[in-house]
């Protein structure tokens, strides 16, 4: 089976057009099954295109010049989506002219118009932005939601579990994922009533869902790398993603002060080059680019606003992997497995309690 | 004036006895004003002092065998604090028998004791535990609340708000701090009713609370230096402030696994060592150890359970400044500065609008 094609946003991020078409650009070499739909100004993005024939060769421009800005809100995007490069790329996913949208555009307008257009898989009652971290382990740990949700109920983190659970097997193969709430302790007394919920929940249906629930995790051993899926609302996921690339931004800088500090300094940071560019791959955003809205009829993945090339291809790779894997469907046929079975358990002892 | 004494549990902490006498010693070595309430095991503590004939000189020995144990909850503490090191230091600030006490024991059982015991300031429903972070300013930051309280309504964050540019005035003598809430974003509309309300309230109150309100901050922004006090609830406080430490953490894991990859790195971290001690200075707990239980009629100061005595001396350093400055009666001014007074003209433009 041919791999779906994915609609680009071109329009999006705070550099446009041409690191879009870059990044995507950088993608099809890397892959080069991977074919798109171009959304956007398509004398701009010709234009782009002209260094990257391979690209041209296997895309399609979608027409327009309507654009969703950063300032628009949620609500105004709704209003002018259809006519705009981010609400015509969804549209896309919509109509199955593609498999995946990407966009580096504004993040609530997009989460609203993916809502809209796109409406959560059945049994799930609100989709969640998820996102890859670098650990000290062999995998990356999946942590969502990181902000599509400001406020959620223990029902919801419970579907954002089974997603997130989805989405590491196709990154880790491992068919029983690790998972865990975020909380500010592991001792079971600790948090809000609807995380202690919510636990309850996971803890009874884990077997079913094929999840090897492991209790609560706190926010400094998140990157340890012994848990696969780390869950949470939207508000405190992402205060958790925010506080992890504002530290490694600090660190970034601290270390760039202190190594040009002095010529011994400089010199001994050309030396140990091959140990501080480990430090940098991994504090790099735009090597863990690209975060992914799970649990909608189709996906929508999240380019950072300020990615580079690097960072859009490495977003339109996971998105590539996500549509090989067939996530969304993996996600459904989790819930049906569930179903109604181990709700029913959970809820017979929740009465027992 | 002298300086009022510090009692310090002598018992709490990973490390126990020896590492909190280590730790005031290197303080009292510092400050020679330092005078001290030692609590616990007389025989221990005195085996402790020997190396330390100057702290031995300006403490005293409040003898007891009990201790708080990690595993003690809350309630149990509580039923047990009057015959316990971390109960008896509390108590000695309530019969004024000293000024302040510092603990490494069990967060939850010392804020439960703390707050029993010294009741919280008028006009303050809820302590809050504040925390120095390092910053790219030249000044540190304080956040406030890291987890004395999990659910916080708007005029709790006000509360905290206004305790924490009492200290923030101490640590950075800006006689008006600038001060954000955590947000998820930094638009007006963005996050929970109750960030937004606590926002109108302090944006109308800041002047009377001599408070520089600046809106919203995100969690990666908190580290740049350009804010003095970050105001949040329990929750966000200890995910935000654990994600930090986590990262700093990992950071530092990486930093060490590259410099020790190869004879090379080895020799390129000798050379640039000055650089990276800038860095690991700036990461180590160690040296921003301490946070302050703000809020309570006495200071009660929680020093890392791990901290080694550079931290303990550390902890006992702030304790000592914000007893010298007075932070308590600084709150209980602002508070009645600002009383009814513009708390009643906020309620009359939260009706007008």
């Amino acid at each position: 089976m041919s791999l779906p094609r994915i609609a680009v946003d071109a329009m999006g991020g705070d550099e446009g057009v041409r690191v879009m078409i870059e990044g995507a650009a950088l993608a099809r070499r890397r892959h080069d099954r991977f074919k798109f739909l171009l959304v956007g100004d398509e004398t701009r993005i010709k234009a782009a295109l002209e260094n990257h024939p391979n690209l041209r060769a296997s895309s399609e421009i979608l027409h327009t010049e309507g654009v969703i800005t950063g300032e628009d809100k949620p609500s105004q995007a709704l209003r002018r989506a259809k006519s705009t490069s981010m609400g015509m790329a969804i549209q896309a996913v919509k109509a199955g002219d593609a498999g995946a949208a990407v966009s580096a555009g504004n993040t609530g307008a997009l989460m609203a118009i993916a809502k809209v257009t796109l409406r959560t898989l059945p049994g799930i009652d609100r989709p969640a932005l998820a996102a890859l971290l670098p650990t000290l382990g062999d995998n990356d740990v999946i942590m969502l939601d990181l902000g599509a949700n400001t406020e959620c109920d223990s029902r919801n983190l419970v579907q954002f579990a089974i997603m997130g659970a989805a989405y590491s097997r196709v990154v880790t193969g491992r068919e029983t994922p690790r998972v865990r709430l975020l909380n500010i302790g592991t001792e079971e007394i600790k948090g809000t009533e609807l995380l202690r919920d919510a636990a309850a929940t996971l803890k009874a249906a884990g077997p079913d869902l094929q999840i090897s629930f492991d209790g609560f995790t706190e926010a400094d051993k998140i990157c340890r790398g012994d848990v696969d899926v780390v869950v949470t609302d939207g508000f405190s996921g992402n205060i958790a993603l925010k506080a992890v690339e504002g530290t490694a931004r600090f660190v970034a800088d601290l270390l760039r002060r202190g190594f040009s500090s002095s010529l011994r300094s400089k010199v001994g940071f050309l030396i140990s080059r091959p140990a501080t560019e480990l430090l940098k791959h991994h504090l790099d955003p735009n090597n863990h680019n690209g975060g992914v809205f799970l649990g909608l009829n189709g996906l929508v993945v999240k380019s950072h606003g300020s990615a580079n090339a690097v960072g859009v291809a490495n977003a339109v790779a996971v998105t590539a992997r996500l549509l090989e894997e067939n996530v969304t469907e993996r996600i459904t046929a989790s819930l049906a497995r569930v179903g109604e079975n181990s709700l029913r358990k959970n809820a017979a002892q929740e009465v027992r309690v």
